[in-house]
């Protein structure tokens, strides 16, 4: 390891190194690894979750207006709550920026989080501005959850995937952006501003979710992470899912098969959970797996899947 | 404004731009502007505060080990809800870093994390690692305050400023190290690594301090955001410091006057408060001014100071 960058060791192998480090207090209930922490508070608890986004690793300035990689930045970090069937009243902006940035893009950007933290009904409270060599935006949510916050580990033999929200559409929006397009607008649309089914965390929570998770690093990535963390093996059912209009759209310009924008894409943020059958799906969820047991592990239409699952940070 | 540079408006003015974006819902008890946010939860309150730490900016490599960058940053969040009176109980964190940075420099980072928060008390429980072409740290401290929070805008006309903690001595160890010097060491040690009285956030407060602040970007500086926001004058008796050893040994040396690095120098993050009169000071605090009504200002020892009051991050 004396040797090794973080290239090498990726993402997961360095949170893997981290974690151990931090000794958890009593009263963190649910510390790293899910989709958001909770800790008791004196008198209630915190469900706290912080994001990072980067000027052209996560955003570039010219595929997307400051004002939508405000919304944007916001929305992935309220999804996180809304993940764990709670709800966000509490938001601190960090912004490194270089010292030419416009003042303006600055402004905008905080009218974009603004914006997406009055729909999810939270405040923005506070934060940190400073001066850096590229755009870097830190946002932190801290919210609670009305019933027992669900996490990735409740996953049962027998359960029903279900999905709310729109899937593949930010990954679709990305494919055509990076080939240079600006259509079909519905989906570059989607993937400049996300549109996370902000009530439906609570309403899954109430539903009986034995597990839930928000796609954010692709649909077969994140599932992988339920899976583990459940030790349950899942499988999805693409017969489960509407090829939307775009999407086929898409797939028939790039010449690829647009399942895979909704089994690998992530950015879109809906939410997937594992109920306990089908008459426990809420409405407005779509089914679209079963969970068995037997060795962790994701398969589609109960084979294993070839195409990229999703994405690492390193 | 449309032209304008973050460089041209500043930190602080584009600070007043964002601010007013930001809807305060009702749970908000102390918004933007103080050392901490305080929300108010479903059965308790937060007090809320991130802070960014940017390479070459607020740390170089070069001058302090990754350990020590990492004890810094967290010092410098926690120290931002020891200055509301409160304790840190939450504490998340970002890491954004070049994918050729050494793994075991973000390990090392991480342990000086957990090291200073254990000193404090708080359990980090999650936090975001990601690729950028420069090391960010991002950290969010959340805490409680067992009485009211202690803000900057409570002084009063007749109040005794004091302060506690070390002040000076990490001016006077960046003053060093710019200057390619390694020595005297405990200063260049306290550049390295500040040590926040974090007990006496909280005993200031049930002493009955009526206004407090850490000090981060400089002595005066500092004392004048609290005068701004209490509507008062405030005079810094420069009697009221001991200047201690290794800082006349620098001043000696670089020949400067070492008072400067008590008046100007941030990051050491001692705490000053206003108290009701000098029997109000607790113990371990020293008297260094007094309160008095009249235009919003800092001065030393009566007159108008001419040195550098701090600094700003654009």
């Amino acid at each position: 390891m004396p040797d090794q960058t973080l290239a090498d060791v990726g993402e997961f192998g360095l949170i893997a190194r981290i974690a151990p480090l931090f000794a958890q207090g009593e009263h963190v209930l649910v510390g790293p690894g899910d989709d958001a922490a909770v800790v008791r508070t004196r008198r209630g608890h915190d469900v706290v979750s912080t994001d990072l986004l980067v000027e052209n690793r996560h955003f570039r300035r010219e595929w997307a207006s400051a004002e939508q990689v405000g919304r944007k930045a916001a929305a992935e970090a309220l999804s996180d709550v809304n993940a764990m069937g709670g709800r966000t009243h509490t938001v601190t902006v960090g912004l490194a920026a270089p010292a030419d940035l416009p003042a303006q893009w600055a402004v905008d950007l905080a009218a974009g989080i603004a914006q997406e933290c009055e729909v999810a009904g939270a405040s923005v409270v506070g934060g940190d501005v400073t001066r850096a060599d590229q755009v870097v935006v830190a946002i932190t949510v801290i919210g609670s959850c009305e019933l027992a916050p669900v996490l990735r580990s409740g996953a049962q033999p027998g359960d029903v995937v279900a999905l709310v929200g729109r899937q593949g559409w930010a990954a679709g929006g990305l494919a055509v952006l990076t080939r240079g397009f600006r259509s079909p607008r519905a989906l570059v649309a989607a993937y400049q501003r996300p549109e996370p089914p902000y009530e439906q965390g609570p309403l899954g929570a109430a539903a009986g979710a034995t597990s839930m998770i928000d796609v954010s690093d692709g649909l077969l990535a994140d599932l992988g992470h339920v899976a583990s963390a459940s030790g349950v093996a899942i499988d999805v059912h693409t017969a489960g899912f509407e090829l939307d209009e775009p999407l086929q759209a898409v797939g028939a310009a790039l010449g690829v098969d647009p399942m895979q924008f909704v089994l690998s894409g992530g950015e879109d943020h809906p939410l997937v959970a594992t109920y306990p059958g089908a008459d426990a799906v809420p409405e407005g969820w779509r089914a679209i797996g079963t969970v068995a047991s037997g060795e962790p592990q994701v398969t589609v239409d109960g084979e294993a899947y070839e195409g990229a699952r999703g994405w690492e940070h390193f």
